[in-house]
């Protein structure tokens, strides 16, 4: 064991989960897993280390270097994981033969990114993601499927007032062709324009013309994005100028992805068409979405995803097309922690056992056993310790039963049920007590996410 | 994106857990989080990086090259976690003045080992723990507990045929003593006892014969160590050899727990008290435990843990007792795969609804959406195909109830329900096909283990 005092902390951007948000986080998860199966998906994991160069080459370069690599290996050749996309693809090139010609998985893992870490606004360098994705389909039926799931998640989680952002990475292409945009430059203005939310429009516009492009090219690009029409009107101001074949193939797609999404019985008043969405990450190449909480705008977007047909073929040169996205934990639960939807308290559906003299241990460790058996939550004091000492846990860990058990308790056959809300104590017979504290508990219910109220 | 081709392959040790073994997973996660929870137990968890000097001088040297560093951040100052309870030691301390004085955490999380990797055994350089401890008592309630806790997870998982082993390290200390162990090889000796279970005894005790014991020192401690007697009868007998301190006080604890694991009801059969359990680590200080399977050793131990009472006093100066336990999920599993206990089918409480025809796609989606409101779990299969590919799909997924919508149906409102199993296939009315197939569903259970035979 070392001597020297190490100075307990953690790195930046590391945080731990403390009881009372893990519960809630438990909660939030059980009820995305649950839709995820509902929907018909299969659970896959894959593990937190990949070798490099499964990695490199397809978030692109300014992501690239967000990877954790580990000092470990040949020169560093692995690294953490950086989303579950890439290893998903990974995954199905590696079991093309054993899969399915449809596999829709989903998965709920951590991945790590060296980002600037904004705690406050719930951004880590580690954070947890459940995607969802639907591989082997070019079907726009597919887009349509995630963009439903993922608004069926923010439901499930009592989200209102939020709005999906829908476009495609090929009419995007071919808008910034039309405004003049070199090929070898798209993805530069992609990642510039994905921060208009971040940084704003201005900022965008000043970093676009730096270096990238003429002002008369700006300008034309953004007379595509300042419509304010609904989303059909707006696809047909694109389809009517005319534009280039890529453009016309991204707002076909749209129109039929929109068309699906009613069948999905989606209200066309959640999805607003934004020809300047971009998405970050070069994979992409055909619908892209992600939602946003309108009265929380900061938080960024909850989920997030898009279509990527040419990224499987990387690892075994055919592509299989593919379709997913990617629903944000932390910054669920930052949002519905702002929106003071969490209940932070420890729920109370537990019962405390106490120890209150040595001797009598043995007892109060035969009832605890008892109940747990019986299917009620105790909570055994481990030690022989004052009542006072232990009503005082009892009431920072919001137990609200209390079983007392001295001298006097085992002479008379009597165990004293003390109500830390009420204050009430009552003694009940021996062979009474559990069936006492099961009905008690029995009407408690585990914290839950509060009724969603119109925020 | 990469035009270069990239073989997909896995680091070694590393692993995909697919669906048929995640949803098998996820079953067990469920059983042993709710054993947990009824022992009073809250959720943590903490980061999968941690500062390495947080990490360093804790487990000893042998474990500590097995750390993942981080190529990042000053000169690799930074590791990947190689257990929970070092975390929870760092946790703890950080948080002494706001947590209880008794705190009871689980805490379920992947570790990372640089080991040797022995997929074929279960052991992979990532695993997933879940630990149990109880911080803040001296009382051997909680090592009592603890042990109680193990049990009980191995009991609701069916297993029948364990034993837990029961040691404690004053004693080993005060019995290595006896034999003339100088107090700076302890370490080295319980690591090399350690692999007892791996390498057989003969192996042992070659490699305490070289450079560290002479061969009357190594006979001495053997006859310590080769009892058969019952545990009480083993006790009494190391007891009646009027050893040293140590040894006695190792003895006294180890009557109390027997003790106490009598009132949790636990059978002193599933206990072994077993003189010479080692256990690798170095931050034990008290009892030391883990469990085995009895018809299958070559897989390890399923469960390990112990008292460690100077850990987080290593963080904040002051030492606060604590006792827990690993179970290793990962080894379960294979066990549980290896006494045949796993149904590795795709549960199949889930309805394929097809397309058909792109024109009657929209029926479909709006079928599949109406379904999943009421609770059906329905994979919807994204694209028009052939009777026959869509079928060949649901035998894979092993799936029972198909939907088939095609021109026919939609023009007479009825859809066709094929069986899978069976073959037949029955038309619906419309607004009859929901109900009937919820009728079908819920009478199907998910995938579940086994009951337990004895094995």
């Amino acid at each position: 064991m070392g001597v020297r005092m190490i100075k307990p902390r953690l790195y930046r951007g590391m945080r731990d989960i403390e009881p009372a948000e893990m519960e809630f986080q438990e909660i939030v998860l059980a009820k995305v897993q649950e839709l995820f199966k509902k929907f018909g998906f299969l659970p896959l994991k894959t593990p937190a280390i990949e070798y490099l160069d499964i990695l490199t080459g397809k978030y692109g370069e300014e992501s690239e270097k967000l990877f954790y690599n580990l000092a470990y290996g040949d020169g560093h050749t692995l690294a953490l994981r950086y989303d579950l996309t890439v290893p998903l693809a990974r995954y199905i090139a590696m079991h093309t033969h054993e899969l399915p010609n449809i596999f829709k998985r989903y998965q709920i893992q951590q991945v790590w990114r060296a980002e600037r870490a904004q705690p406050r606004q719930g951004r880590f360098r580690e954070f947890l993601q459940c995607d969802v994705d639907i591989i082997g389909s070019n079907s726009l039926v597919s887009d349509a499927e995630i963009i439903a799931i993922s608004i069926e998640c923010l439901e499930a989680l009592g989200f209102k007032n939020y709005s999906v952002k829908l476009n495609h990475r090929v009419l995007l292409k071919g808008l910034l062709n039309e405004a003049g945009v070199h090929q070898e430059n798209e993805m530069v203005v992609c990642r510039i324009l994905d921060k208009i939310d971040k940084i704003g429009m201005d900022k965008v516009k000043a970093q676009l013309e730096k270096d990238l492009l003429e002002p008369g090219q700006i300008k034309k690009l953004f007379t595509f994005f300042d419509s304010k029409a609904d989303n059909e009107q707006k696809l047909t101001n694109l389809e009517n100028m005319k534009l280039n074949k890529d453009a016309q193939k991204g707002i076909e797609d749209l129109k039929t992805i929109l068309g699906h999404l009613n069948s999905f019985n989606i209200s066309q008043d959640k999805i607003e068409f934004d020809p300047a969405l971009a998405r970050g990450l070069d994979y992409y190449t055909g619908s892209i979405f992600e939602t946003v909480l309108l009265d929380h705008p900061h938080i960024g977007s909850l989920t997030g995803g898009g279509r990527y047909d040419n990224l499987i073929g990387v690892f075994i040169g055919r592509d299989i097309p593919a379709c997913g996205t990617t629903v944000g934990l932390d910054r669920i639960v930052t949002a519905l922690s702002e929106m003071k939807r969490l209940d932070k308290k420890i729920p109370s559906n537990k019962v405390l056992v106490t120890i209150l003299d040595e001797n009598y241990a043995s007892y109060s460790i035969k009832l605890a056993s008892k109940m747990r058996k019986e299917g009620i939550t105790v909570d055994l004091f481990p030690e022989p310790a004052s009542i006072r000492y232990q009503l005082s846990y009892a009431d920072k860990m919001n137990i609200e039963f209390v079983l007392l058990i001295g001298e006097n308790e085992i002479k008379n056959k009597m165990i004293r049920l003390k109500n830390m809300k009420t204050g009430e104590q009552t003694d009940y017979p021996e062979d009474l007590i559990i069936k006492e504290i099961k009905k008690l508990t029995d009407k408690k219910e585990n914290g839950k996410i509060e009724n969603a109220k119109t925020p």
